[in-house]
């Protein structure tokens, strides 16, 4: 009986799951965050599950969890023991494998070659392949010590909005804050006990009042740009690789900013680079 | 019988309370955090019983809070509400008062006259009487959206330090790091959950680095003194006070770095203020 090769790609957000046979896509599902250290590793496995049930059910297949080979980047899996969790049995699959999404992304940039990749979603961390082969990484340090991710922009757009606000002031950002919130007090008491996703849902806040000629909103994101091109700078010089890869949700509002020497477009998405170790998997 | 007259300073770590008779100080006794957002109701109003008890046995007398006037000036207390809930009976005391912290220590600086008071504790609140009576208020929105106390101090501290160690560098403040984690993963791992006191624990390393000659330190400490200039101006302009007290454990740090025009010492401590206070409630 043949076996399913399923690649799976989990965010902070979301787990997307792509089911192929003999190298066809078949369907694809998706489920909530799959990351252990957001969700716990029950749930983070359960949505695993849900993704690639909601695979089979895109195909219209029954689920057949047994057949399948299955490869995941999960967000989260930092070191050999998370992975080793992440994958351990009992489990339903034929053959199961995870990495780091940062390291899967790396390989769907560069194949096995090196260079340096710069992963910009909820989180902020820099990633590179050195030409000796070792793996190099900078920043990615979690909330709330982390630059440069969503949440950190999404908390800078918070403080901007408060203190404009407070001060009488009819910035776009301030506006965007009144029209959610009470008052600032009610800013601070949502704030409490919230998670990097909760304010990485603030970034767009600042895009936008950046193109809405916002001065504070300007200096955070130039400050932004000049921590991007010095993490890949460190990286080049450390990895001495030439390629540059920029990934996640907020790649393309960096990209307008600033302008990385060496950068490529990836040789494919971290989906079809799961699927392709999925296959190996089953070999 | 007369009446102790009891005055509490309850910052975000500690409660001191100080036990008065007709004038003359009998004892003191410190306790932890009463700051009710931090600790819960419940235990804030222990640590409130705990001090004033110690202050009893400082004095070597007998625990007897019926015959105690108390006033505290209370970390998180922020609104009518909050200050109801403090003082609600059931309580021990022939009489209690309460409010927060900052405004028992603007009265302390001012009396009842105008004046800014900027509080540099693990929080940063910037407080000010106007000519015309009215209080005003910046910042101070809380552990993370809040810039320019403590604990952002002590957050810019490990971040400057995780990257100088991620980078190899041999900076004073990766040093320190160095010497209390086993690796910028372990600084990751510690973070999780962590409060604003536990941030704050790192700002003292912010300074010392900076007297050490640190550049990335000497930046941060920059804009730290142009954000607090920053609160005072706008105060100042909207409160037509003139003077300005700075208060708090980061208080000597930003005097080193900055001259505040108008700047005042206190009348009298937070203590003395909360047990005249207390004097004034017996009556």
């Amino acid at each position: 009986m043949r076996t399913f090769a399923v690649g799976v790609d989990a965010g902070g957000t979301s787990c997307r799951a792509r089911l192929t046979l003999d190298g066809t896509v078949l369907g694809e599902g998706v489920a909530g965050s799959a990351n252990p250290r957001q969700v716990g590793l029950e749930a983070a496995r359960a949505a695993l599950e849900a993704a690639v049930r909601r695979a089979f059910a895109a195909a219209g297949l029954p689920f057949e969890p047994a057949r399948v080979s299955l490869h995941a980047g999960v967000a989260g899996l930092a070191t050999e023991a998370d992975i080793a969790a992440f994958t351990a049995p009992p489990h339903p699959y034929a053959a199961l494998s995870a990495e780091g999404d940062s390291t899967l992304t790396l390989r769907a940039f560069f194949g096995g070659e090196p260079g340096v990749l710069l992963m910009l979603g909820t989180g902020c961390i820099a990633l590179a392949r050195a030409r000796d082969g070792r793996l190099l990484r900078r920043n990615g340090w979690g909330f709330p010590l982390e630059r440069g991710g969503g949440a950190d922009l999404g908390l800078e757009a918070l403080r901007l909005g408060l203190a404009a606000w407070e001060n009488g002031e009819d910035t776009p950002l301030a506006a965007r804050l009144r029209a959610e919130f009470e008052s600032p007090r009610a800013v601070m008491d949502w704030a409490r006990g919230k998670a990097s996703g909760d304010y990485a849902r603030f970034a767009p806040l600042l895009l936008e009042a950046h193109a809405a000629g916002d001065a504070g909103a300007a200096a955070v994101l130039e400050n932004w740009a000049a921590l991007c091109r010095r993490l890949v700078a460190e990286l080049r010089a450390e990895s001495a690789a030439v390629q540059v890869g920029v990934w996640g949700g907020l790649a393309p509002a960096l990209l307008r900013l600033t302008e990385l020497e060496g950068r490529i477009e990836p040789r494919m998405g971290p989906l079809e680079a799961a699927v392709l170790e999925a296959e190996r998997l089953r070999v």
